[in-house]
């Protein structure tokens, strides 16, 4: 694959339409233009000249387990040495643990080239900074210091248990268990699985952060401690010392990220220390949820991307019939497929999903970055009801708009000598992992929306109101696809209110509407504040013409294409769920 | 993969609601209930017992090339003798050539089956059907007394060579040439790709019909013709004998149906036979085109079929939470999935679909029955216009509900163990091959709806509108939906027609659109047809209550959740181009 990184979209997100260096944020005044292009720019090229070269080398070799040890495939470890080296996995960490202490945003934004040019080698990065997260926020100061520089270097990673064979979403079936030693550690015995970066060999060390039950915490979920265990237990002088009794015993044969290593993992009495409160192992869980769910998110559009720019070359380039209105360039025996209307529809499809989907993840790291860096508490609520949105309906899109475009490529698409096949196999992981889709339906209606009286909801309605009457009359028919859709977002929550009450499945049968009905929304937010940062720079003379045109055609792309969604969401969810739950079980 | 066969849907769909016996069409009387359960059983059997459990060898496996020849996987070759064996391959050819003269709609029945079990396996049977009707209605009496009878029983297989590496829809860039040779025969030269079971080992012989351009025939799609190229000539005695210049020289690493082979195949003055008259080859293939259409539009939903029986087992087994409206298990630490509204709905949604393609391919199987044994002008331009309906949309549809199918099985369903990923991986190419989605939707809009005037889509609403009229008052409220999805459809069919004479672009931009919303009221027609029979039997106290009931409600599931589709494909229709046309191709 080639991968350019959308070096100028980046730029306008960032100074356009968020004006970072402008916001009154701890840390952000150093932001400007020239400072963000720098890092950015280089990221992209990393990603671009090491990172997206072994994207089909991954998925063609995938790991393998010998001898005990989990092999990645060649050339991930000399990539994931780079990485390190540039310091690009500490990017946001604490300066007094080797990070460069710099905002969320700009972790978020490097990011992305990462994962279009190499979803599978990011997640070493992404777990290793979950790691770091867990034990920055919950950890004893012991602990930050022996385990924090390691894991904002990637000198070690980290690596997430929960599932077992039992247990997936319902983590209160969990069976592993934390017995406690007279030394003050814990022996963790147990089996998980779908562990990401489980084993490999790209770190001297690895630290699982270990879901388990320790003795008298009662019942489902209320019982689980979080254990750190790492696979070398480390010295006195904080250098991987003994194996501890953990190992891989099975790397699972995927549908797609071959390049990541998913482990099944046996625990046999293994030297645990218990992370954060004991039995408060869920909620030490949650408060990592934002920013993992952040990156899956954004792994559903930047795979997508990654895919579009693939079809796009391939519209370009592929020549087949003639455009409708007349041969576009007779001196050749056909057209290129970009001439054709169908195609030009999925291609601006993908466009203005992808680019609206950047933009509601940049801003939601701004509003986590507003949460941390100034205590904003209705930032937090707000990040917080967004999440699962960005979450499941970015990964949900994402993965139709990579479907989309490998179609573009015809049956030279489904050949695995073209990265379109890996781009689909890819992305479908999104929607699964983090949270199925469904649960992060479940926890934006059952958890989120209720939360404070559906405090965060109205704030988020009146945002888009605010919004749309922020702008001139010139953008009154830009914003009324808008409009219509926040009233139909209104009215759907009326009717859940409403069923809720009085027949929670009912409700519960809308509850993935209500998430692709509220993503929808957010995304025409996100257009008309991008649009009109277009506008106002077109009226100003700045920037490139050509460019800010184009953000103009592709937000009304999304607004007379896909806002038109939202009506079949609302529809949908007020039919109720009586069809949805008449049938016996065993009708189906 | 377990797969049990829907014998009592077929019996409900072709005895109650087409009651085929009483339809008065050469053939039919013969079909009983009695007979086709007998068919279809033995169908079921081998399908269940032999094919199915193939499905995952042949992915696993898959097809290589070795010294020249190409190697199916394990198992293939006895269960390929199964189906000869058992006179599957013929069931609709002449009793003359060897077939049992049975009618379209029976083979089609048949082949759900086939295809749920192991669609790889089938497309063997597939193809060859599909040589043998070329060569059946093309073919001179010396052609068909010689390749006929071994066709029909698939002692040789066929295969059909379109496709080269610069053309694929635009057949006029065709370069593999055909010249005359002196006894008459034609010698064949070129390079063709994608040729689904190019080569293999399940067979003496492989008829190969390629499209080529003879001397004479002008430029573009006017100078093809179609060539017989087998792969062994025939003796005087009819046996295979010499081995022609035609090679498989590559087999190509496909995303999915592994146990295809798909070949790219080198012609080096090969001995062909033309077939058919020269310089018509595309009206040749274009005879063949319902037939095979019909047969992947099947594959859209019997693939869809086989995930959604994985996704209710899963769902009736793993537990996973709890009911909200309180434990529904409490014996267990935890409900089955099937208690959670959204899995529900996503069964829901895949069975209401299925049902649907399933009436329609059956249905359209009926009318091509009428245009071939009766003669019928009407039934054959009605089922012209429903078939690139019935290709594009139930396999978009049918891809997106095996893919919901798979999200069912969570993490699980992303595990090459399971069952879930090769249905998604075999499911996709039905979007691509036999026309991508893309071309069906131009064949429609630019082909299909103007011929004769628009008569065969004003026939279609005639249709809808009866059928919405012929039942009592009691079903008012259930086809509400349906008149206003045919009143959506026939404004989109105003708008379309008054964009297409001002700006073609325009309408071609709304291609797809039309063509979704066409399926979505043929499908409202489907179960309007299906529900009213399923209410006539509850009333005469006949059949199956629990079944018939579950048909109520399957198809009031339709009608609510997926109908209102229309208005969205509508909006999108009236919305015009304007947005998908706008931008410069360098921009983006």
């Amino acid at each position: 694959m080639t991968y350019q990184t959308p070096l100028a979209d980046f730029d306008f997100l960032l100074h356009r339409v968020l004006k970072i260096s402008t916001q009154d944020i701890p840390g952000y005044a150093d932001l400007d233009p020239g400072f963000t292009a720098a890092i950015l720019g280089e990221a992209g090229k990393l990603s671009e000249q090491v990172l997206a070269p072994l994207n089909a080398v991954g998925d063609r070799e995938g790991c393998r387990l010998e001898n005990g040890v989990v092999r990645t495939p060649a050339g991930f470890r000399a990539a994931f040495d780079a990485l390190r080296d540039g310091g690009w996995t500490a990017l946001d960490c604490a300066p007094e643990f080797g990070g460069q202490g710099l905002p969320s945003l700009m972790h978020t934004a490097i990011n992305e080239p990462f994962v279009s040019a190499n979803m599978a080698l990011n997640m070493f990065l992404g777990l290793t900074h979950g790691a770091y997260s867990a034990i920055a926020t919950h950890g004893s100061a012991e602990q930050k210091a022996l385990f924090l520089p390691k894991l904002a270097s990637c000198q070690w990673t980290g690596t997430m248990n929960l599932t077992e064979p039992q247990c997936g979403t319902d983590l209160g079936l969990i069976r592993t268990r934390a017995e406690p030693a007279a030394d003050g550690t814990w022996r963790i015995t147990g089996t998980k699985i779908f562990i990401s970066a489980g084993d490999h060999d790209l770190a001297e060390n690895i630290i699982h952060l270990v879901l388990a039950k320790a003795p008298g915490g009662g019942e489902g979920t209320k019982g689980i401690s979080l254990f750190i265990v790492p696979k070398f237990l480390p010295d006195a002088a904080g250098n991987p010392g003994a194996l501890n009794a953990v190992q891989a015993l099975k790397v699972e044969h995927k549908m797609g990220i071959h390049g990541s290593p998913t482990c099944q993992m046996a625990y046999d009495g293994a030297t645990g220390f218990l992370l954060g409160d004991l039995h408060k192992g869920m909620r030490a869980m949650f408060t990592m949820m934002n920013e993992a769910r952040l990156g899956v998110g954004m792994q559903g559009y930047a795979v997508a991307e990654a895919a579009y720019q693939a079809a796009r070359a391939y519209a370009l380039d592929r020549r087949q019939g003639r455009a409708a209105t007349g041969a576009a360039d007779p001196t050749q025996p056909a057209d290129p497929l970009i001439v054709h209307p169908d195609i030009r529809r999925m291609l601006m499809d993908q466009k203005s999903f992808i680019e609206a989907a950047r933009a509601f993840t940049f801003w939601s790291a701004n509003l986590i970055d507003r949460a941390h860096r100034l205590g904003q508490a209705d930032a937090d609520a707000l990040v917080s009801l967004l999440i699962p949105v960005l979450k499941g309906f970015q990964t949900d899109m994402g993965f139709q708009m990579t479907v989309q475009a490998q179609q573009i490529w015809g049956g030279h698409g489904y050949i695995e000598d073209n990265p379109m096949s890996q781009f689909v196999r890819d992305a479908r992981i999104a929607m699964i992992y983090e949270g199925a889709n469904g649960v992060q339906a479940l926890d934006l209606l059952g958890r989120k929306l209720p939360a404070e009286g559906g405090r965060a909801v109205q704030a988020f309605l009146a945002l888009v109101q605010t919004e749309c009457q922020a702008h001139g009359p010139e953008m009154d028919a830009f914003t009324a696809p808008l409009k219509q859709a926040s009233k139909a977002l209104a009215a759907a929550l009326g009717t859940l209110m409403e069923q809720g009450a009085r027949d929670p499945d009912s409700a519960l049968a809308g509850s993935t509407d209500l998430l692709h009905l509220m993503g929808h929304v957010a995304f025409g937010l996100m257009w008309t504040r991008m649009v009109a940062a277009a506008q106002a720079d077109l009226a100003a003379g700045a920037g490139d013409a050509a460019f800010l045109r184009a953000k103009l055609i592709t937000g009304q792309h999304y607004m007379t294409r896909h806002l038109p969604l939202s009506a079949l969401h609302l529809a949908r969810i007020q039919s109720g769920g009586e069809t949805t739950m008449a049938l016996d079980p065993q009708a189906f």
